[in-house]
């Protein structure tokens, strides 16, 4: 059987511990092709690149070829792969290991899943994996098998039209996680705590703070599986339409 | 009757013609509060920042106070607004008017959509408005009109929850426009068409192209509906769980 071809990128840059965690283990399975950001891209959203050019240079890690880095964001990245390195679909798209949860609103901001996102688009099989570690020496042996097994599945099975998954790994050994969750994606928000800073010409600037607030307690969300030490699956679609609003919208007056 | 506070933001910049447009025809309504970027924002998603710090400027149009301009992204403005300038949350948002379109998978790019975006995760009445006309020079004085129809509807019936709108706007005059049309969004991508060009040091650089391929010829669409000079008004939610494959996703062996 021809080894399936998979496209492993990510927003922390192409030398990041998770995505060598990520790309390793994904060379048990089949072709692995890297191209990811040259630097961090965390929180780029799906951001993509328009008003500049993009550059592609080959990189090393320990003394072989790696992969790809590119100069733009997650999303750019996927749009070069797919149409410079690859010249064709590759037959699943992985985007990770992100260092840090991308649970709940954080999918919004995610340049991890914004890669996926490209690439669902495209319909390809496309699942973005993070850990619920921000450390930069984060145990990633877990995350390698998990992303192991939800990989294997879906090439099994094929994902579901429209639909990408979002996966968040709680920390810890393996032998601590207690299984999978199929999960939906819960209702938080950061709330911006703005640290007010004045420079040394008495301007002032700000930096952007947060914390975390969960509005959504239910017991099927990405979060609760996620710190009852279950791996979150949430599927994740590219149509954000709110189809059940629709109907309420329809009876609004809204002539001309 | 007190009036609302309006927070208008967008991407293309402080002083680009669609916002002039939209902050002239909301000062109709309320108090309208501008916090843009200071900059060109095109195609940031919902990207934040994380690694840097932040400028908030007074900006002045036709020798007046005009707004604040921030050296961040749309969802950046969001924070700053609401928690350095207002200091509390603003009656409804508008976002815009943006000079292009944002219907279908551009809605994922928008940084005009991220702003509402953010503004809908804080429970804020948040609205997009977009004018399918690249041009600089557009005219916006149907857009005008229309964006003051639906923001006064929307201040009186309240956003359904959890949800935004995304609004396209087809270009002419208002007279040519047959109404305004509840949608969804369409399924369209933008394929990928990479330029390749070689620098003077003769190492290769891409710019992104790209034509935009309809996937989904529904007469409910935004797409539909804009091409056929309607309005179109799609709710948008930032629960993006694709909850109906949640159950064939149950099925798959996930064991660890």
């Amino acid at each position: 059987m021809k080894k399936p071809t998979i496209l492993v990128c990510n927003d922390d840059g192409i030398l990041a511990p998770g995505i060598i965690a990520l790309a390793t283990a994904m060379k048990e399975i089949g072709e692995v092709v890297i191209v990811a950001p040259d630097s961090p891209q965390s929180g780029m959203g799906h951001a993509i690149s328009i008003t500049k050019p993009l550059r592609l240079e080959k990189c090393t890690y320990k003394d072989e070829f790696w992969g790809w880095q590119c100069s733009g964001t997650p999303a750019d990245c996927v749009k070069l792969a797919r149409q410079v390195i690859l010249k064709r679909e590759p037959d699943i798209l992985v985007s990770g290991i992100n260092h840090g949860s991308n649970a709940s609103v954080n999918v919004l901001y995610s340049g991890t899943m914004s890669a996926a996102m490209e690439g669902a688009l495209f319909h390809i099989p496309s699942i973005g994996f993070s850990l619920c570690d921000y450390a930069y020496d984060a145990d990633f042996s877990a995350s390698m098998e998990i992303a192991k097994i939800i990989v294997r599945e879906t090439l099994q099975k094929g994902m579901p039209k429209g639909t990408l998954l979002n996966v968040n790994i709680p920390k810890g050994p393996l032998s601590q996680i207690k299984g999978i969750k199929i999960t939906r994606q819960a209702e938080a928000r950061w709330t911006d705590e703005i640290n007010e800073r004045v420079d040394p010409y008495q301007r002032p600037y700000y930096w952007l703070m947060g914390s975390f607030e969960v509005l959504d307690h239910g017991d099927d969300t990405d979060l609760y599986a996620i710190e009852h030490n279950y791996v979150s699956v949430c599927p994740i679609r590219y149509d954000f339409t709110a189809h059940h609003v629709k109907q309420e919208l329809a009876q609004w007056n809204l002539t001309l």
